[in-house]
């Protein structure tokens, strides 16, 4: 099982709150964290947002996000247990000491960030972080080569931000689609899947394998663990291409063995948009498609999708909150499909146990 | 008088509360804007920083922080009057209705960006907030050459962000250092400084003129009021360039004028930093060194620098709170050269009045 911190999962137009994942396994505590067991999955929020949910949990122990007092008049969503299904968990509700300082520690033992595109809301977090970081721990980058040559040519360029790869406070790692690839300590293997966002817009999906520390020399399948995380992306229905399919096709037989504990996936819009505003995202029905055909090749290798975690982010913050339409359009729509699926749309600042 | 909100006033590496500066006629009311009395200069932050200022004032009437909150293990300071000479206001306070909405408002009358640096702590709100910008109001944004062929060439270039100003939702508006020019609606004329920030790095000051709509066609000097907003910078002492003191030289005059209201001002760093380690900023013996020198030259004009507000902002958040240091060591180099000047250090979310 993973834990999952929602740093940010906003997509925008309200900054500091945009997507960054936090991934650890579950049976790990952040109080005795072994190197490598942290990951983070985009970097449009980081420290200044960890530390505001640490303050909140060791202040009440409960869940919290600021999403939900800022939009209150706007939803009826009054906690974040009423639009998730997976476990809401308080990782950090025992954490001693000042949130500012516990938030650094906890940053200094993440080594490795995933990067899914490098759109400003899914690296802000990151960029501004890293002058910060330590050069005697320093972050390893990984994504596509055009999203790595991006962050090279336009951010770190000493025009928009210091060249803080050459001062070795990090490292920009290009890694090649579905060529597995294992982040420092061979915790995890990665493996990222290419996704169309819009047109000329390119992003990722990086398929994490969990490798328990007794397992990790026999490969003994039962005891890996699989999370599918999407960056930003749009529906095969709507590129006409098969990204997306291929991605299914392969993750298919992992659910088929019980080894895929879930997917977390964009959804930004609810079904009243039109398509020509979608702009490279999913509204509801895409993913409902989506997940449809995902259905169909799980079958087709024998297994079946019932049960399975969908963790939807990136909805965006527009005129009113469409949380509570986009699940209940999810939920008809899985219905309609027989699709006997977990979903949980988290908040900034919300973790989960998957 | 001026009316100043920081929506940001971090030097970083938190995220999300990064320099940006709403500014406005002490005399308007968010209630009652007119067309081009709100400026903001910088936008490291943004829309949701307004959001969170409106959702508490409304419900304290108090002036907020959750600066003081995060930092409170490592700092005396239990609100912000305890850092500020300038009387510190609550703008937001009498706002109905949904913080999301009414920020959303306020921004919807905000029609003009002086953007000091092209660096991603001072410009992050912006880009992020701009894909909610509105068609029908488009946003205007100033800055040297330098800053606005960067966020065209790595911000606004279809990889880092859309390009908006292709769809007509900002403009990038290079102006010349030195050349006063007048934002929409006329109710400013901005004059633009060049400053030194660290090695190859440029950055610029604004220095604005606010004229009363009954002053505006005669040029009654005693009706106008000033205020000089300083970007990053470094000291003339570090740089060994003059850059600064063109700087002091042309507003000593307007000080012995009594039009100046004050200047915002940078002080990242306590004076125990070595100098090897400011990369281009200020700590405090600098902003003493600069002021004295600013000093003298009024006083040449017959002036005293008596009574001017200095509000200090861009203070870095690392490893411990540096801003009852910073103002210690601010009002003993003040007292030693006979400064008899206003310090603040307001805090993200602070509002005041110079």
């Amino acid at each position: 099982m993973f834990e999952l911190t929602f740093l940010g999962c906003s997509g925008g137009p309200m900054e500091g709150s945009t997507c960054a994942l936090l991934v650890k396994p579950a049976t790990s505590s952040y109080l005795t964290l072994k190197p490598g067991e942290l990951l983070c999955i985009d970097g449009g929020s980081g420290l200044a947002s960890l530390t505001e949910t640490i303050y909140h949990e060791q202040r009440t122990s409960q869940p919290y996000s600021k999403t939900i007092e800022l939009l209150a008049s706007q939803t009826n969503i009054k906690s974040p247990q009423d639009i998730c299904e997976a476990v809401v968990t308080t990782p950090f509700a025992e954490i001693q000491g000042s949130p500012f300082y516990e938030a650094r520690k906890i940053f200094s033992c993440l080594s490795n960030y995933l990067i899914t595109h490098p759109h400003l809301d899914h690296i802000a977090g990151l960029v501004v972080n890293s002058s910060g970081f330590d050069a005697e721990n320093p972050k390893s980058v990984y994504g596509s080569e055009v999203c790595m040559s991006a962050l090279s040519a336009h951010i770190f360029n000493n025009i928009i931000w210091p060249d803080l790869p050459q001062h070795k406070l990090l490292s920009l790692n290009s890694v090649n689609y579905e060529h597995p690839f294992s982040p420092s300590h061979g915790v995890y293997s990665v493996t990222m899947f290419e996704l169309s966002h819009g047109v000329n817009y390119k992003s990722s999906a990086f398929l994490i394998n969990y490798k328990p520390a007794d397992a990790r020399d026999n490969a003994s399948a039962d005891q890996e663990h699989m999370l599918l995380v999407f960056g930003d992306f749009e529906s095969d229905r709507v590129s006409g291409a098969s990204t997306n399919i291929h991605v299914w096709q392969q993750v298919a037989p992992l659910v088929a063995r019980g080894q895929l504990r879930g997917i977390v996936v964009e959804c930004s819009h609810g079904d009243s948009l039109n398509d020509s505003l979608l702009f490279g995202h999913l509204k509801s029905s895409d993913l409902i498609h989506e997940l449809a055909t995902f259905k169909e090749l799980i079958e087709a290798e024998g297994g079946s999708i019932n049960g399975l975690h969908v963790v939807v982010n990136h909805v965006k913050d527009l005129d009113s909150d469409v949380r509570l339409q986009i699940l209940k359009e999810l939920r008809d729509g899985a219905s309609l499909h027989q699709l006997d699926i977990k979903i949980s749309l988290p908040l900034s600042g919300v973790s989960l146990v998957i």
